[in-house]
């Protein structure tokens, strides 16, 4: 999928006047099948000097998945402050919402996930034997941590003109963790007088983003909660296999990563027929990211057209017979043309 | 609401020639303002020799809610032994769901989540102050309080004849619980052979309830994945003001408690509008309990037939005008007649 996909951006870039390097790392599962690594011990240090990672879908049977996500997507977003997983919930022309009543419009909203820490720690582990085996595991949330990526999701709220926060809390159970969210969320919240807040505990959330999706404009959540959400909202909007996300250090002191919402899909594997807009649609992301704004919607211009050109074949999931690379091909052409 | 479902039930006990005894305990919010306690310190002392708790949903503006619980509810969850929390995830006739052309029938299945342990613990706290503020949350995975759990939900898939078992996880980033509950949940399901077993990452499977509800049978969740995944599978089937939710705890050696999954609805508090089928419904999974099966199929059938009675007058939330005396009344006359 990434190498269809970078056909697509470099064509972008082409017809915008610039060039796109790439330098290609093979760290994957395979290579930990090889190596007993998921990349090398000077991996992070080899990125370090890029000005953006794009990253496929990472997982193969046979490597568990916390050994695959710790050993390379994780560290990546940890070394390089990726503290913001930002996802858009789109409704797109052309796929159907498993919601009854919803066209294009109605669900357009933003998931911005805390990327860093929280419930995501190696911190824990088991004590006992047998019967008696016990597991803990811990969730640290700093004020650091915390207060960054409240004030971002604050912040892009204001900028993208979308004046609503919603907050994703689940203060009624955590009773530590999620106490101090929500007075995070207050304190921040009221730095912001210009942009509208309001929480729900992440239960009720769920159960609102398919009963209203749109009332929202901005939510954020812990990195659990908003890993669960930006499922949850390519659920709701028919993406899962199309939707993207941008893992962001918007200091720009470290370079930010591009990756798809989906897993590597290892019932489809190596036939070929993997939905490439996911990859693209980060892409994408990835353009605006490095300040291509006009390629970035190029790129977008020719992908929501291309879901609903009836002479372009789509691959399998969204109902057409068409491959990876015929998919990613014709919207490249559309690009072009 | 709890009084109007009493009167349901009441009914159901006298056609069926048993007698329900109540014993009413004010605790609530209310009592906490006045008292400064959510109940008196020997409280589940006097819950203890019941054979049922029937509770109204609890919550109220200016009382945190993680006093709220950690007061009532979650200290009778736990003390009780009520490791079982079992919902049903139905399409009702008669309310729509928001998924497109999904009828009764479509949506069918069971949440059933760990009620004990697990992610909601007082474990943790605070330190350093300002900038520096470190919160830490631990989450707490007996082998005990696991295996119990998931042995539950293939005993009880067995038992109803729904041989599959699907578990949540998120063992991709949960790096000591999840891997844990995973080989405990392959342990368990090993001495199952006749139920079908799968697994799903939380973040997946929620978008799952949304794209193929149809494809779960039983759901067994942690704590707070089961919180979430019951909470969205009554948004999938449009019937958050409506389902019912049982606290068990299935040796019976404490008093099992049911409840609506709803909240207490702050906004329509004291109006008397507030739609009584989750308590009404609640009340039914009591009566089951309690070995009362065929008054609770009685009390199944009058509500069901209410739901697409067009005579019969429907509170807010379902498009009426009704109250929440009035539809109750309605169903316990439907009940008798
Ligand atoms: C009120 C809250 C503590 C509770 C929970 O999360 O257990 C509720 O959401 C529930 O599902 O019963
Ligand atoms: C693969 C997994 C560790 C990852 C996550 O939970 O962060 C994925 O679900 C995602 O959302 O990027």
């Amino acid at each position: 999928m990434v190498p269809a996909a970078i056909e697509v951006l470099t064509a972008a870039a082409a017809k915008c006047g610039f060039v796109l390097e790439f330098r290609h790392f093979d760290w994957s599962c395979q290579t930990y099948l090889k190596t007993g690594k998921m990349m090398p011990d000077d991996g992070l240090d080899r990125l370090r000097d890029h000005d953006a990672v794009f990253l496929g879908a990472v997982g193969f049977p046979g490597v568990p998945d916390h050994i695959s996500l710790w050993g390379l997507l994780l560290p990546i977003r940890r070394e390089f402050e990726q503290y913001v997983n930002l996802r858009p919930v789109r409704l797109l022309p052309g796929i159907a919402s498993p919601l009854r009543d919803k066209a294009p419009g109605d669900i357009d909203f933003w998931v911005v996930r805390e990327n860093s820490e929280g419930e995501y720690s190696q911190i824990g582990g088991r004590t006992g034997t047998g019967e008696n085996e016990i597991v803990v595991q811990q969730a640290i949330f700093t004020r650091r941590g915390t207060d960054r990526i409240l004030r971002y999701a604050f912040d892009f709220a204001r900028r993208s003109g979308r004046r609503h926060v919603t907050s994703a809390t689940k203060s009624n159970g955590l009773y530590h963790s999620m106490p101090f969210w929500d007075e995070r969320f207050a304190a921040i919240g009221a730095e912001y007088p210009d942009v509208a807040a309001d929480q729900y505990h992440v239960d009720i959330l769920a159960a609102r983003f398919v009963i209203s999706p749109e009332r929202f404009n901005v939510v954020v959540g812990s990195n659990l909660f908003g890993d669960i959400l930006s499922d949850l909202g390519p659920g709701i909007t028919g993406t899962i296999a199309v939707a993207p996300s941008a893992n962001l250090n918007p200091e720009r002191r470290f370079p930010s990563m591009f990756e798809p919402v989906h897993g590597s899909a290892p019932d489809i594997a190596g036939q070929g027929i993997a939905n490439p807009i996911g990859q693209i649609w980060s892409g994408a992301m990835m353009l605006e990211h490095l300040g291509e704004d006009e390629a970035a919607a190029l790129v977008m211009r020719a992908l929501e057209a291309s879901l609903i050109a009836p002479d372009i074949e789509k691959t399998p999931d969204l109902g057409g017979n068409g491959t990876t690379a015929g998919f990613a091909e014709a919207i490249r052409t559309k690009l072009l043309g």
